[in-house]
């Protein structure tokens, strides 16, 4: 199987400044195309850590995929070290200058003369175009045909010129064995509570296909890898897993690969012509954010109000004054008729409401911090419940968010 | 200078399922405490090359963090690899043991026998305390003298280790040189024409100061990187040549180090006192979410409509149906009455208000997807912009919620 190694340079990302979501997005890319990713390096903007780095790679993989370090300022040492490492020179691309006047051009942009720089490239590589952004990728094979692809490290470019350009040329001059991936998503259930639930299923697994906890914040995702060389049989093997799994564990299982619950939620909701709106309050809008985020939401998605204060609660949300004087704006009493009346206001077939101590400071011996409470409704039914979440605030603001759609989720099935 | 690397292991990173968080965490930590970090290493559940990972990096640095593959299933292979490695065996600890179920008795859950393995720990290293999780880290020393620290993958679990145990421990046992970072934050520039701008300024550093450009969406970081065995000079000198930044290019800055724009804005709001509501359409209450992820957000915001619909436009905000008819739901004179009108109605001394096509869909030859409209009030003052901003969904949501916070910045100033 070919064999790649992902190599990131940047002291921005070696001093933690930066975090480097273009080795991960690269890898699965490679991966969906039979290609398997054994390390990821991140180095310094350092001309002998390069140098080492390119040996050592090379030296284990057949493809090495470079980013970061091209940019048009000085601390950008990358294309200066791969024509040495290649012992190969610049010289003045005129293509690449004119492609570098228009792009400035047609943005209303003056090129300035560092930008100009741009236009000398390595005499001995495949020039690969950028046509969202100043520098081109590049394409080096060394004497033993192996592969060093070097790009941009702004994420969009690099994604771009991957997916147009460098994947085609890849299926085009590298063979492939297939792997395949499937995931399951939990959510509600802890990683060692499923695993003594699924311990049989997971013992008596074909060699050929591995299982992985993947846990997050909530949540549990389960992947099964396999690899075989026959790719029908891996196929119909791993359903044939993915299928025990839900049997075990039915009611936690909300969705595969990148199912989220809100594009769960979406979906359900679409399908049923039903339209939705929030009330939020220790959520702050982070709800709503969450359901618009999705590509035509505005289809089911009518608003919300986020009622920070107790006015707001009153005034806009008609939560009677009376009821939280007597039982406080985080209670059962409260959050249900902020669900009712959201959905009556914003005349909606679903509403979802909340309201709860999001920390870190604002709890009481009775509500500590972490208290909340939410509430859904469907059509002329309603659901509560209590959460006692944890001390921090961003995580009670996700972990609230994504109890409601899960309570939404199993109501609405 | 102390020299660390630090290795991540999971199949789940390298197949770019889960972002390595981690090692950037850990570098900004090692970091301020005079330790430079070579190199992010990112490997697969694999016996030979955690070994191999391991040969390499304590060939080349005198510590080594190690996190994942301490879960409790049968994936996580790091500790007995470790123990091979180090040529030692495992032994049931009861204290660990005893550690472990008052930490699933406290939390009301049943210990199952997965777990207990977990108190099975190496003989020769020293434990590091996990009190959030099941995992306790170690460890262990080579026989040169050098460091290796293996910790929980799940990074809140890491990070208390890290703070609570690591780091004072390393303090104690490892000498420092002074390496000391300082970053200012722009918005509203891009990375040549800022460069164009201090290019004299970053030629004439001091050999001692390194510049690096920092680019994400809308906005550019500028770190100013140095080292010198004279901290009291170090800090002088870097602080002089941000002074002369600050005098360069003075209208972009808007913070330092972690700063984000909302946060600023807080600030502002807080010490005039000023509460702050808004109406959000595109954005889907994503700049009610930015700013009420602040701790005591409370104190400032009142709260928010979000009018993705026309009828919540309509009959919450009291847009006139006729301004709508006539200019559209993206137009400077909706923004502007939804801005006017939430500030009435939440009776608030700021608001802001934005209406846009988001996209990916929704675009038409006058108004193609990326128009948006925003508006800011301060009290009877009133501001509007139009961005034209690009196709894509999520970056157009995250930068009208930035160009409103800098506009708002801005007026407040």
């Amino acid at each position: 199987m070919t064999k790649a190694e992902i190599i990131a340079i940047g002291d921005e990302i070696l001093i933690g400044q930066v975090i480097n979501s273009n080795a991960p997005w690269i890898a699965t890319n490679l991966n969906t195309n039979g290609i398997s990713v054994q390390r990821f390096i991140t180095i310094s903007d350092n001309k002998q850590a390069i140098i080492n780095a390119l040996d050592d790679s090379l030296s284990k993989a057949d493809v090495v995929f470079i980013t970061g370090g091209l940019g048009p300022t000085k601390d950008d040492i990358t294309k200066h070290t791969l024509c040495e490492y290649f012992d190969t020179s610049l010289i003045l691309n005129e293509e690449r200058l004119s492609i570098l006047k228009e792009y400035f051009e047609s943005r209303g942009r003056k090129m300035n003369p560092i930008n100009e720089d741009q236009a000398m490239v390595p005499r001995d590589c495949v020039l690969i175009n950028n046509e969202v952004g100043t520098a081109c990728g590049m394409w080096f094979q060394d004497k033993n045909g192996k592969i060093v692809i070097s790009m941009p490290g702004v994420p969009f470019e690099m994604k771009k010129m991957m997916l147009d350009a460098i994947i085609p040329k890849i299926k085009q001059e590298i063979l492939q064995t297939p792997i395949k991936h499937r995931t399951v998503r939990t959510f509600g259930i802890g990683e060692s509570d499923i695993a003594s639930i699924i311990e049989d299923w997971e013992t008596n697994l074909p060699s050929h296909i591995k299982l992985a906890y993947l846990p997050k914040i909530g949540m549990v995702r389960l992947r099964l890898s396999g690899s075989h060389i026959d790719e029908n049989f891996l196929d119909t093997s791993i359903d044939e897993e993915i299928d025990k799994l839900y049997q075990l564990i039915p009611e936690y299982i909300y969705g595969e690969e990148d199912d989220e619950l809100e594009t769960v939620v979406a979906g359900i909701l679409k399908e049923k012509n039903y339209t939705i709106a929030t009330a939020e309050s220790c959520t702050g809008g982070f709800i709503a954010h969450r359901l618009t985020s999705i590509p035509g939401s505005s289809s089911y998605f009518e608003g919300s109000v986020i009622s920070y204060s107790n006015e707001i609660k009153i005034n806009e949300l008609d939560v009677p004054a009376s009821i939280i004087a007597s039982h406080g704006a985080v209670s059962e009493e409260v959050v249900t008729a902020m669900a009712k009346n959201i959905q009556a206001k914003y005349n909606t077939d679903v509403s979802i409401a909340c309201s709860g101590i999001a920390g870190p400071g604002g709890g009481t011996e009775e509500k500590p911090v972490g208290t909340i409470w939410i509430a859904v409704t469907v059509k002329d039914r309603l659901i509560t419940k209590q959460l006692s979440l944890s001390k921090q605030r961003d995580k009670n603001i996700l972990l609230t968010c994504l109890y409601s759609l899960d309570l939404l989720r199993r109501e609405l099935l």
